[in-house]
């Protein structure tokens, strides 16, 4: 299971907005047979990819899967049938399919006389699923915040500057994270200060409309200029006020109920872009699910900072985070963190102790 | 020369005050025969430890050494001496010592029909090398900026608490670092602020008093209360004021002249430990050679931030870092950047081309 985790987590970029799933098949003897992966919409699912390495040596064989076997007829076939023409003996799954759908496949299985267990490594192979597992259990989708910085933290030099911080790797990537969701996300006052067109474009070149993300502006009292780019015809866009969504006490676009709209609207996958209020009102109303923080090596010392207004007054109230994996890109630092604990994804996650305060190593 | 390079490179933390220096044997036929780094004070140099593995094959071989051998009779006699009594035919090293008492060593060498060449690699070698060279170049110690943030660049919440931004790994590692250099400077304000002790202690056992860094409060007026921790007999103490320094013209203490007197003083490896604005003063005066980081995973969008007062208005002054090395320490991200271009080593080091802005990468 741990080898099928770990392919699960090979096409990040292209499977949304399908699951992450990997799958290795054992043949009669124990051995390995097959590996798979799912690697995008339409493609083959990994049970089928595995199974087709596999070929005969399946029969009699094992099924390990981080995702429980469909069983409905989507593009491709139901995984629990290829698994019982192949003559599968036993399948293992992670995580059960929450997913009205295509859930049940177990049930399927087991009617065919397959053996099957669920539960193993659940929680790993949840984390690396979590993008299409969280929309199921919380009705909002997938919430990515993205920002780059200096790494003392500034996103803006003390004049407003700001291009460029990172170099161009980091904004490359930016745009393969844009063509993985299907909603971008910025305040209003993001807006009215960069005029960014939030497309995604490869080496320049925009994809067409119907693979662009919604563009939202969170906009409480519609103060986006109508010629704005963001509002050009190259992707749908909608400026979410506070009159349609609903509001905040203070008059503010509720997030919450902007979530959930979305939700309703079939949106699954979210990369909120900023600014510093809006991620700081997003982490405030822990709605947050993923960090990808791009660190220039520079130094400011001056300008204003990636985060603002988050609610946070002491060090005990501090918005913890696991780091889940650290990385140079051309010679930017990119930090994918996550809240710790970690967001509702289904699954228990494995917990990590706080760190003990050692009074001995005080400055 | 790379394999010498990468041994020169493995007792950091405990060579601390001799220099880094790796030695790679070659046999006469080209085979490696012995490999040796020097590993801390009193310990035999390089040289010493790959002829001893190498013994008799050294004969008629080539001694590959990051650092020109010394020719000095010091705590355990000269290099030189060693590899002509070995019978070595030729020496090749990356760098010219630049000590006056231990310069000359390719000379001796050449006197006794040793063939030499040096230059090789230097660059890469006086980047690891760095600590020790940079002294003999600049007139003044060698200085290390460490500080503790969160990912949002914050060093303490709003409302100034800040124990534990970093976990109890990376407070460890600030007591090994401490234990390497022999100078620690901190500003007035953060003396007034926290009371720090700024001694080296391992596991809260502080060491002696012979062996603990010089202490420097930089103090333009005399602030810091005779009751501070700092002034405590634990280790030595100058409060450094802009009276005994010399001013600038703002009436504060003359970073130049502190790390000029330092330097007359025989200190050598300095580390900087804060506050935000000395440190703003130090990277103002580009008197900093390496910044080593330590991100907590954590959020706080408020708050003080890690650096200020750079003297830095818009982007394109930023002070532009290249990233040398990304771990992580207990759940903590720690980044160790140098100033791009290098500060003055002495040796010119590889330039990285600055990454050029990607117009069609634009938001
Ligand atoms: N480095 C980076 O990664 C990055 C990324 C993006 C932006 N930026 C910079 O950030 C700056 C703008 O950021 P900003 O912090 O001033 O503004 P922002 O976060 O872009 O937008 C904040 C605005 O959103 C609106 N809003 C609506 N509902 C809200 C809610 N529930 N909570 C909070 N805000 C809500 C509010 O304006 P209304 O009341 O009018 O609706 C609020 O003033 C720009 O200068 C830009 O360059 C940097
Ligand atoms: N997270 C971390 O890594 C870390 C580390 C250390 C401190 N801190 C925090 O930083 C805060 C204090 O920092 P701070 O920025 O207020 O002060 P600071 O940097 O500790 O000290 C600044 C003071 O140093 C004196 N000084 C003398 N010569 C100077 C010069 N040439 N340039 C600049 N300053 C000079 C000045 O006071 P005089 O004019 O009186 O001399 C100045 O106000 C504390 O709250 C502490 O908790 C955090």
């Amino acid at each position: 299971m741990w080898r099928a985790v770990e392919l699960s987590s090979r096409a990040q970029h292209t499977t949304p907005p399908n699951p992450d799933v990997g799958c290795v098949i054992l043949d009669a003897h124990g051995e390995v047979a097959g590996e798979g992966w799912h690697e995008r919409p339409g493609a083959p699912h990994a049970e089928i990819v595995a199974l087709r390495e596999a070929g005969h040596r399946a029969s009699g064989g094992t099924a390990v899967v981080t995702l429980e076997p469909c069983s409905h007829e989507g593009r491709t076939g139901p995984c629990t049938t290829a698994l019982i023409d192949a003559g599968v003996r036993r399948v293992v799954y992670a995580v059960t399919d929450p997913n009205p759908q295509a859930t049940g496949g177990a049930d399927v299985l087991r009617a065919h006389g397959i053996e099957v267990d669920g539960g193993l490594l659940a929680s790993e192979a949840a984390a690396v699923n979590a993008r299409w597992l969280t929309p199921f259990h919380t009705g909002r989708p997938f919430v990515v915040w993205k920002y780059a910085a200096t790494l003392d933290g500034r996103s803006a030099a003390a004049d407003g500057t700001s291009r460029w911080i990172t170099g161009a790797g980091a904004r490359a990537e930016v745009h393969r994270l844009r063509a993985a969701v299907d909603t971008i996300v910025v305040g209003s006052a993001t807006v009215i200060a960069d005029d960014p067109q939030l497309t995604v474009r490869h080496g320049g070149t925009p994809v067409p409309y119907a693979e662009q993300p919604l563009r939202v502006v969170v906009d409480s009292a519609a103060r986006t200029p109508a010629t704005a780019r963001v509002c050009d015809d190259a992707a749908p866009t909608w400026i979410a006020t506070a009159a349609e969504v609903g509001s905040t006490p203070d008059g503010r676009v509720d997030l919450h109920k902007l979530l959930a709209t979305l939700y309703e609207r079939g949106q699954r996958y979210l990369l909120l872009e900023g600014g510093p209020a809006l991620a700081g009102a997003f982490w405030q109303a822990r709605v947050v699910d993923r960090v990808v923080a791009y660190i220039a090596p520079a130094l400011l010392g001056a300008g204003p900072t990636a985060l603002a207004h988050a609610g946070i007054d002491t060090i005990d109230d501090a918005i913890r985070l696991d780091v889940r994996e650290v990385t140079t890109v051309d010679g930017d630092v990119r930090i994918t963190a996550t809240p710790h604990p970690a967001p509702d994804s289904g699954v228990a996650g494995p917990q990590q102790p706080a760190v003990a305060a050692a009074a001995d190593e005080e400055a």
